[in-house]
């Protein structure tokens, strides 16, 4: 098969579309035919040479793909030959077929075509364990969003209203603030041009936001920790901003705050079928119902990837950027 | 009545028994004779004039108290007067009486005296809602106490001892970590002398620590988050070593780690209640079989609080401190 390898870690030009043995499935995995990926930040790190693959991963870049499966491995039972299905992935989606743990695989919801189903796992797997297993977003909260027009963003925000939360997200330009509007965002911030920790306040009657779901790390602890509410619960899911920041612990404890750091890729099986358990009950009746769908921002074939990192690192997108296998 | 009144912030002897009105109990409040109350770090920073009483709350010190109730308000009908019962407060432990909000009663536990159960109602109450409530600490997991041999780390060795879990203490000398042990504590840490990360490790097959329960802040901040073992929790409840650390959000990142920092004191009274009654569910029939027992390290009489700030202040005791009522 054809998959994106990384002779060299470097910028996009690192990816190179290149022939590679087939994987095998083993026990307990299935082998599917991909017909979509989809980019996510941490393939930039990987291709960078800053995020390597955890050991036994695929070494090809890929948290998420769609597709039909090809082949069972032994002790399978739930899954058949030429099932159609989406999946997340410790790596290796940037390729035509990849081997996926079965509690990793999530049926095509219903109303989404097969392609844009390789848009949802990673999103809506994070965005789940974070905001409601971590977090416990509840009714009638209030969500903050960072990056409300990313891949992440425009998933948190469909799910948060979803459930009857009010949304708060910032974004860099009117045009992304305009989609996270339609998508059901209530308090539109952007964070050239406003402080979200005063916009917060203002629309929350002083109150701040109960959960607050950020990419940024170091850059806005400090400010995130002033915008929660009582109670409220900060989930870090990105360092885009940094490693390391000052953390007000009186700001915290007077709060009764919470903060939580987490990823995906790095947990056990059993930790990742147990989100991709609680996906399937709680998010893909949503989807078959409408209330919730992936946002594709373009596709574009999965040999030129390249072109598709560029896209993600200039923050030019909303939602997800697809790679289309040949 | 009399109580401990605090004319002018300052060292222990600001701590003046005066004869001040007896407080009147309100709708849902009971007023309770004191008996006892015991000594918490936070009299002595409202001592010191550093952590005013929150708004309604008495004047006066004190968080917690033991005694015997002698007038009911109106809309309290679960309890009557003559019951003998312990009360987590939000001040006026320090007085001869004490208005208490009902939800925040609790009866005198069998196998305890009156006076000893005036050594309860904080240390139990902040260690289930933290270790228990909020970190989740479950069988076969490992508790860091940091402070073992404070009234707050004694109760927390025999409750989590208690679930079926592994217990380490730090504590500054060996009197203290035999005192420690002695409760069931599994693994002594002298902090003059050793590297808790490293001890923690150790004793853990590299794993480290599932919950933290730590008093110190921005002192052990950093060192807390790399001595927690994958899926940690931390739960901030003191900062006597600092308002401001620096976190490492990338190491908290890899371990999906969580850090809570709370109080009690400030809780509104719905919060507390819910407290109270699973404390009351869960940790009294602990009490009542004899599994766990409060530890009162002296008693000295309360006109002469400012011995027992001072034997606090040095650190000597271990356990807690009571104050008992002429």
């Amino acid at each position: 098969m054809y998959a994106i390898t990384i002779p060299e870690p470097g910028g996009p030009e690192a990816l190179v579309w290149d022939e590679v043995p087939d994987p095998v499935p083993g026990e307990g995995e299935v082998l599917v035919e991909v017909v979509a990926g989809a980019v996510n930040r941490a393939d930039i790190l990987q291709r960078q040479g800053f995020y390597d693959p955890p050991p036994g991963a695929s070494p090809y870049p890929g948290l998420e793909c769609s597709g039909r499966i090809v082949e069972t491995g032994p002790g399978v039972s739930a899954w058949a030959v030429g099932d159609e299905v989406c999946a997340l992935l410790a790596g290796g989606g940037y390729a035509e077929k990849v081997v996926v743990p079965a509690g990793q695989l999530l049926p095509v919801p219903e109303g989404v075509d097969l392609k844009s189903a390789a848009a949802l796992p990673e999103v809506v797997c994070t965005v789940w364990s974070n905001v409601f297993m971590v977090a416990h977003l509840r009714p009638a909260e209030t969500l903050l969003v960072h990056g409300g027009s990313s891949g992440i963003g425009t998933m948190a925000i469909q799910l948060a209203k979803a459930v009857g939360a009010k949304v708060a997200v910032t974004a860099g330009t009117k045009e992304k603030l305009d989609r996270c509007a339609e998508l059901g965002a209530d308090i539109l911030i952007n964070y050239r041009e406003q402080d979200f920790v005063e916009e917060v306040r203002k629309a929350t009657d002083g109150a701040g936001a109960d959960v607050i779901l950020d990419n940024m790390g170091a850059k806005y602890l400090d400010r995130n920790v002033q915008a929660l509410a009582v109670n409220g619960r900060l989930a870090i899911i990105g360092m885009q901003g940094g490693l390391k920041g000052e953390l007000n612990i009186a700001a915290l404890l007077g709060k009764r705050g919470a903060i939580s750091a987490t990823s995906l890729r790095a947990r056990p099986l059993s930790e990742k079928a147990a989100i991709v358990a609680a996906v399937r009950e709680h998010v893909w009746p949503l989807l078959a119902a409408g209330h919730v769908h992936p946002v594709v921002d373009r596709e574009i074939p999965m040999p030129d990837a390249a072109a598709a990192h560029r896209v993600v690192e200039e923050s030019g997108h909303v939602g997800k950027v697809l790679l289309v296998a040949p």
